[in-house]
């Protein structure tokens, strides 16, 4: 992991550089605020290393890189007005520290701001970046429409579920990945089977953080745990139990009831009952299940790469740290 | 002008045919929505014209037409949410008819399909595209937030105020034609003159409209007329007017009241006092002249351009017609 250390070193010294307007401060101070505000900066790093995989530099792939952690926090900073979220890793948002108009503003010269990072690029790679980019970006949107639509409909499928996460969290790891592969000028298969690879990543991140989410350490989580059960949220962990008879019933009724009309007493109450019912339904050991069933094959595509056996063994490392959080 | 009402016949049936997407409806019925509320679609207009103009077909040059309408009507859905506005063309804003999330989101994603809409250029033409459009885009933003902090601030100057209607909307009619430039080959320097012919253009207006919102006639002005006066807009005519000591203190006094503690008879008495102000002052008059320079300049430029003497006069009827709102 030393690798990923440095990389994200050399990365966090190009996003200073690379992202530099300043006025009118009201619009890019809040972009230089949100970039400033952390994360583990996973989505560039897979740029970064993807296309030192396949034997392009590092320093070819940082505006790329750039792009995508630029594009990253427009979506976070837009969900966040969206969710009324007033903290984002223990910080203000943006729309709580100034207001939502320049959230909004400023998320939008965010989105401009990232397609423009690949104007360094030739005409070709800026070609086959931007069309990757914008298909992603098209379809982050979507999966933020049907998160939304989810949470007022009652019968939202395990494939519907399935499809707005890989929407709203895969194809950004996936298009990450693909840059760079693009950008060290692989065929156009490979770009297509690391893209895949991001995918089935994603999806396993994805129900991870869903699955610790009830049944993470509050130490190293990073969020509230168990904010998804306050929030009545329909996530995999919940649609996989409610198929047990048995449980459906219970569960369904504690999450009809609202948050807002309930002390923290009785929220915690909730979280706990509803943990119970996710064990013994067996929804929670479906959710571990379908995370190793995505996890295994990611690791199966990593196999079929056009890559040095160094280069998979890497791969193949960060994946397992990445689900390594589950142990 | 026969020629303009059949080009925009024919951007209208584009326009249904590009954008087609229904799915989540969510994210997407409010993109129709806005899109089929009218307007005079001069910006696409102009981009036809000017590929025309300089060679190429109008057929080619409809997707960045489309860019640029998809484009413009993205950022009249976030301004409106801005604004807190309830009425666009006399039917309800999106964030009224929907919500503002869902205002957010549709902006954002017609934000990506209007970059979308370039792929169809090949990798050049596509690269020079995306370049013109994404320093535009990021200016409008720019403009918009000069003018959000306009708005509390009193020592605007008019450099400055000229600057900000500059990026706020010159700078979009200068890509529009500079982008029928690219679609046609023309050289660099013959797109940059068309694109100054924009910007003045642009600017004479923007002027224009800032003057008709006090002097227009309230039957074609389209919007309501005193309504800059209403908002203590401080628009070039403002600022001229108080340039004139002997009126500078009462205009001021005036466009300190605030219009949500007036009632509509009181801000009628006020339109009527401004109104004399801004003509007594010679507020008026200089804006007048200021629209003559810039309109003067914007047909100079057209005699400089590599054009046949027939497209020179259609530009120049085009340039007269849309000033013709003022007499």
């Amino acid at each position: 992991m030393n690798t990923l250390i440095s990389l994200r070193t050399l990365f966090l010294e190009e996003l200073k550089s690379k992202i530099t307007a300043t006025e009118p401060a009201g619009l890019y101070d809040p972009v230089h605020y949100i970039l400033d505000l952390g994360g583990k900066r996973l989505r560039p790093l897979l740029t970064l290393m993807s296309a030192k995989m396949y034997g392009a530099t590092v320093k070819d792939a940082m505006n790329a890189a750039v792009a995508v952690e630029v594009f990253h926090n427009f979506t976070l900073l837009h969900d966040d007005i969206m969710d009324a979220a007033d903290l984002r890793r223990g910080k203000e948002t943006v729309h709580k520290k100034w207001d939502v108009n320049t959230g909004i503003l400023s998320g939008d010269a965010m989105l401009i701001m990232a397609y423009r990072l690949f104007e360094g690029y030739d005409q070709k790679q800026f070609y086959e970046l931007n069309k990757i980019f914008s298909k992603t970006a098209l379809e982050v949107c979507e999966g933020q429409q049907y998160d939304v639509d989810f949470e007022t409909r009652d019968d939202v499928t395990i494939p519907e579920y399935l499809n707005m996460i890989k929407l709203k969290t895969s194809v950004l790891v996936g298009c990450a990945l693909q840059m760079g592969a693009i950008i060290a000028g692989v065929k156009e298969q490979e770009q297509k089977l690391i893209y895949d690879y991001g995918i089935h990543l994603g999806l396993a991140f994805q129900l991870m953080d869903d699955y610790l989410d009830a049944f993470g350490d509050p130490k190293t989580f990073g969020k509230e745990v168990g904010g998804d059960i306050r929030e009545n949220k329909k996530t995999y962990l919940y649609l996989k139990s409610i198929e047990n008879e048995d449980c459906a019933l219970e569960l369904k009724e504690w999450f009809a009831l609202d948050h807002e009309e309930m002390n923290e007493d009785q929220i915690d109450e909730k979280k706990e009952i509803v943990k119970v019912f996710f064990e013994a339904s067996g929804g929670a050991a479906a959710t571990l299940d379908k995370i190793k069933s995505y996890t295994d094959k990611a690791l199966s595509i990593i196999e079929e790469l056009d890559l040095s056996e160094e280069s998979k063994k890497q791969l193949r490392d960060f994946s397992l740290e990445l689900m390594g959080r589950i142990s």
